[in-house]
């Protein structure tokens, strides 16, 4: 099906296409109004809907943000999106544009070409600096969020990662766990590398020994398939780098006859919607995700508004939250 | 050396090279198994490998597809996404653009204002005859998915939802459930009253007492708050609208020391990703919610690219799972 293009109503109206262009936009002064009458009359008659990237060019409101996410079947980052959607100012209109397999760089590219004022990119950045050279070429402002690493090209929102992982390793210590494991995916976001320093490090200076590390895929499957590699090794005590990963790890445990928390206790991170529901009901370290989404928009709409050039890292706080999935060994 | 090319791929496998195209891009559907087959033997045997360069010269436009969607932080709508993204052709890139919370018409407005191609819509559509004439105005070609009633004037995507329904009745009662009760929202989508017609229509055709009604928000925290209205009823089987209620009425009956299955079987609907993962297990009603991505963007690409003109109706199966949260009463 071919979309109206502005030749036709050009056409039917019996103008140049440039007349079209002028009347529709608003920059109406050297025509008739016969002239106008008729390009009104084609517009409506053929249903023909102008181009927002042009007029994008001249200046218009609507604003377009991009977010590039690793994954929305994760709720932790379908929950960024819902709040960013939530909290968005009345005065600007933001579509969210989500792609999700394809390389980092054609998905920018991509929405590069459709016009996107912003972005918000969640994912690990390969070659930062080529994407920040690409990006500043075509005047595309973006924030990123910590699953990259900051390279100080531009604003990065993150949580306190190193903080997070070390109250991880504080609560199970805390609770008498000294056979600790740590489930975590193959390929690490920089900001679970954070995390994972800070939980071992809080291990070495209370002279714990240092927790085994379990590879695994990214997902509650990942989790499920982990636990084989935990239970002859005398763990009590795991942190699982996601929430998702918890979810599986904690189904496998029950399918294998090891009780949570009474055999094995277990922490994970994020606390996604369904943390609370989980039985056991998850401990976790929560990452404010509402707050996350939040602040990832106003930091893009200053840009994509001109009213901040100045490149600004925001940390925000994690929680250690204790619900039924640890419990103390003594 | 000259290289293969599509031409000789046709040649060989005596069909068209439009015949050879489509299949080779995974478009395939109109294609009986012994065409398919013969390309793909000539193409193994030719060793011909699809030239990018070529297939974006030939006209295959970046297409962009919009999809309307309730919410994304229940995992069913983020796993149809996924779905439309892991399944769609090389040869066309697609965007999904994902708006939550603003009025659907408006919604509809804004992905054509922005050069959308073509429109999945999953949310309940209030004035069909409107929205038809608008897209059809503009030249959008659009398809339903069953969220909506079917107007009959595009594409529809549906599971047997009256089938569903029934199968959730059949099971409660076959294990000696009579005392039933519906957990559902408060407003109802168009498959969703299907749903609950066939669990009804099955209760009255075995002489079961009307299941007794709760009204709830459409989410976890709702199917937790409806549990208060259950718990002094002498309800035994419950069937909740959907996975999330169910698990969120689960986590309410545990916290008010029922026990599941024991005290109360609970029966959801969708199967998302966590129903496996939940302890219990969630029993429930699957829908192929991978395979309704699939075909969705399949129907809506073969508008956008005019290789379809017809109106069709697309049924998929559902399928009874029973896992730990149901249990017979005998």
């Amino acid at each position: 099906m071919k979309k109206v293009s502005i030749k036709d109503v050009a056409r039917e109206a019996g103008v140049s296409v440039t007349a079209v262009s002028h009347i529709l936009n608003d920059n109406k002064q050297r025509f008739s109004q016969g002239t106008i009458k008729k390009v009104l009359d084609a517009k409506e008659k053929l249903g023909y809907i102008p181009n927002k990237n042009a007029q994008q060019l001249r200046g218009s409101k609507t604003k377009m943000i991009g977010v590039l996410l690793p994954s929305l079947t994760n709720p932790f980052f379908s929950t960024i999106i819902q709040s960013m959607d939530e909290h968005k100012p009345d005065n600007v209109e933001i579509i969210f544009l989500t792609t999700i397999n394809k390389g980092l760089e054609e998905n920018i590219k991509h929405l590069v070409e459709h016009g996107v004022d912003g972005l918000v990119i969640g994912r690990l950045i390969d070659e930062p600096e080529n994407l920040n050279a690409y990006l500043t070429k075509h005047k595309i402002p973006y924030v990123v969020l910590d699953q990259s690493e900051d390279n100080g090209f531009t604003d990065i929102i993150r949580t306190n990662e190193h903080e997070g992982g070390k109250s991880a390793a504080k609560h199970l210590i805390d609770y008498g766990h000294t056979n600790l494991a740590i489930i975590q995916p193959y390929e690490l976001m920089a900001n679970m590398k954070n995390r994972i320093d800070g939980f071992e490090q809080y291990c070495g200076v209370h002279n714990i020994p240092n927790p085994k590390k379990i590879n695994t895929e990214l997902s509650k499957l990942g989790g499920k398939n982990a636990v084989n590699q935990l239970i002859s090794q005398e763990v009590t005590g795991i942190f699982a780098i996601n929430d998702e990963i918890a979810i599986g790890a904690i189904r496998a445990l029950i399918d294998n006859n090891f009780a949570v928390p009474d055999d094995i206790s277990i922490i994970g991170y994020d606390d996604i919607d369904f943390a609370q529901y989980m039985n056991p009901a998850l401990t976790t370290i929560a990452q404010p995700i509402d707050e996350i989404g939040k602040v990832a928009l106003h930091q893009i709409l200053k840009k994509v508004e001109g009213l901040s050039s100045k490149t600004e890292k925001i940390e925000l706080p994690t929680q250690l939250i204790v619900r039924e999935t640890t419990q103390s060994l003594k």
